[in-house]
């Protein structure tokens, strides 16, 4: 049979039926996997390029279920603050001041790391997501992009964004095979009134496309949306029409169990992403709760600003960690099931677990090769829990996304690496030198 | 002015008075360091190496303060578990089948893996301790061993573990121009009696040599000890006359604040595990309090069984992202801070400040260099959070320990990779089907 790529002699999770298999071959045509399975009962392959997999575990790539991708150029700006103080006296300012090719290159530079660490697709929340698109076309990634929508008092504000949210669905949902698809994404509760959240819910129905909303992250803001509309955010959601299975909400850590019920009464899917919880101190979500409950939980990064890296197999790592130590029990959270929340989990909470999330034939071939000849990743008595705890970002080798190779030996074939991080550097130091107001805060929160 | 080494053009961490050198320049002679300050302001040297530093970052070898190094052989092998059935019912039964051998092959892994996470100095506690410190001689590593010695109600095999523990102090404390050094480990309170604690502590006296215990790690071991003694094991430590500067208390999670007022005015020292008591789900040591209250805390990974990694990037920024949750402040525990206990506050919690832990004229020549050229460094706003929370053990391009060139390009000088892998592999598994009774076990470990 011909096929485009085949691996060959490699140990496949799939992540799917199949389970593990210790040695495999995989087989890559026209985008997508038409073989996956044990190397003695493939059919005999011909193909253009063959990958020797031998000392190498394959595995569905990665799915960052909530990031912002752009952030990258604030990395490190503003360490050590809760999430009030630095949405309101570090980020935001300088967010007024982003012009759409700060964006571009943000992007582009995240994209440049999350190939380099595996993530294979990634859901974004942002401005100018057209540059995020731009970015995300250019690496090869798969994306879902959700244009931020942020009102904060001011209804014209929220009008425009809406509109432009709602271009951006209708330029891209879909597009490329389906490698890129759009939500629309409101910021939170506490930052667009309900009535706005109202025309966002009715467009997307229009559209057919999901929201994506910050969701219950910091205490001090559901707080005040219990005292401003005496209920809590998820029933603000339930007064609005947004609770529906095509809803993903970011952080979901201030819930009740009465919100935890509603949440999976009505299918909505969560992105938990601890490192930024933990690193803003914002709380921990009940995410075995949750999982009890019945709810998809994906993982997520957060933005760069607020983590400070991309990679997932660092989140992973924290993801287990901290669930087990918020139960007092290690038994919570074991190893597979959080590569189901990385891979598959992710792909359903992003309505995507039709086309990637598992190493299955008829799915379209987003997948990653990680060299497991390391000192850290020896011995292997246990695949999974290696993947969750030893491994790091470093260790890919080979990322396959929509059935090209993105990277191979760590070189990404997409990018010119040295140039994506002088660009964004650049940016970065523009952006923090960008008229005097911002001149004077940035250099505030630098210290200098 | 001679060096044998010096490293130009490179941003230096000193982790001492001079802080942060934007353009610096490295010298090193005789194992020492003989200039660490800006590059205009330098002497001109010769060299026979000369390291371009420009892209990297120059800073003191990371501290492991607590490990089991030879475990990485049971990395994976039980997970999931809680502390006393994981020790109980996983690893004690392993252990009792270990050989010196194993110990050995076990440990060169590890100090493989160390080296290329830039950790240049461990504080182990195990059996067979001579087949660790045989193992971190050949690879070149710094390193203070602790013979464990356990009694478990066993007194012969107390004052068997003992007399081992004082003859390796005998050989090996100081040597090696201090790149060894000992200290006596009794494993932890509740398995050695307070008769066998006290002759631990007047053999260190004699010997002048630190004693490494594990502290308040588990809840219900430490109950027990309350419920058996009517006291805290911090008292019991008291008692027994073990309070003292050169104490090492691993964990210290369960302690009250009468508790952590005694480790205080005996300037006892503490390793800091977050990984490991994350994993166990043990519980969250109060290090802010710690800290607050005077003591000098160090970082440990943990054995590699109950992390599962060595790298002490990831702990740097679990740590971190541990005590800001704990308690509910994103300002506690500051990137610097971090750092600090990773280089000279382990440095100090093992009696070797006045050695390593700082990039200094006069101390002894240990720095890693990394390469910040990549993805997830870019930009790089703040460097001490980049090292935090952004920089992986993969980012370390070069380690000097001692003065001498031990990985360089990430290439190990010092050990044939495959060889080191290859070997502990090996003895993993014969380890795992050693004995009938020991196969049986390991069969329900790995559920197979």
């Amino acid at each position: 049979m011909r096929a485009d790529i085949i691996i060959r002699d490699c140990m496949i999770i799939t992540m799917g039926n199949a389970g593990l298999i210790e040695n495999g071959l995989i087989a890559v045509k026209d985008g997508l996997l038409v073989y996956v399975g044990r190397s003695v009962e493939a059919p005999s392959f011909e193909a253009d390029v063959i990958i020797n997999g031998g000392g190498k575990i394959a595995m569905p790539g990665l799915i960052n279920c909530h990031t912002h991708a752009a952030m990258s150029l604030f990395r490190g700006i503003a360490e050590d603050k809760p999430l009030d103080v630095w949405l309101r006296e570090a980020i935001w300012p300088l967010e007024s001041k982003l012009r759409s090719e700060d964006v571009y290159y943000g992007a582009l530079l995240s994209c440049l790391e999350m190939i380099k660490s595996g993530t294979t697709c990634f859901s974004d929340m942002y401005f100018y997501e057209d540059s995020v698109a731009k970015a995300a076309l250019e690496a090869g990634l798969r994306c879902v992009l959700s244009s931020g929508i942020i009102e904060a008092g001011h209804k014209t504000l929220g009008r425009i964004l809406l509109n432009e949210a709602v271009g951006l669905a209708r330029k891209y949902h879909g597009a490329y095979e389906g490698r890129v698809s759009v939500m629309l994404g409101p910021h939170a509760v506490y930052s667009c009134s309900p009535e706005l959240l109202r025309r966002v819910s009715d467009e997307a129905e229009r559209l057919n496309v999901g929201v994506h909303i910050h969701l219950a992250e910091s205490e001090v803001n559901s707080d005040n949306i219990k005292k401003n509309y005496g209920k809590s955010e998820v029933k603000v959601l339930g007064d609005v029409g947004l609770l529906r299975p095509s809803l993903l909400a970011a952080h979901c850590i201030h819930l009740s169990d009465e919100d935890i019920a509603l949440l999976a009464k009505h299918n909505v899917k969560v992105a938990y992403n601890p490192v930024s919880n933990m690193k803003l101190a914002s709380g921990i979500p009940r995410i075995k709760d949750l999982l009890d409950a019945g709810i998809t939980v994906g993982l997520g990064t957060d933005g760069p600003a607020s983590n400070n890296s991309l990679d997932m197999f660092d989140t992973m790592k924290i993801a287990a960690l901290l669930q087990k130590i918020k139960y007092s029990n290690p038994r919570v959270l074991p190893a597979k099931k959080v590569i189901e929340m990385a891979t598959i989990d992710g792909a359903r909470a992003l309505g995507l677990d039709g086309l990637v999330g598992s190493l299955e034939v008829g799915k379209r071939a987003d997948l990653i090769l990680l060299d497991a000849h390391k000192p850290h990743l020896t011995p292997l008595h246990d695949v999974y829990a290696a993947l969750v705890y030893s491994a790091r970002g470093s260790d890919v080798d080979t990322v396959i996304i929509d059935g090209k190779i993105i990277m191979e030996k760590r070189n990404v074939k997409t990018l010119n690496e040295d140039e994506v991080m002088r660009r964004a550097e650049e940016k970065a130091h523009d952006l923090l030198s960008r008229k005097n107001t911002v001149r004077r805060l940035a250099r505030k929160i630098l210290r200098v």
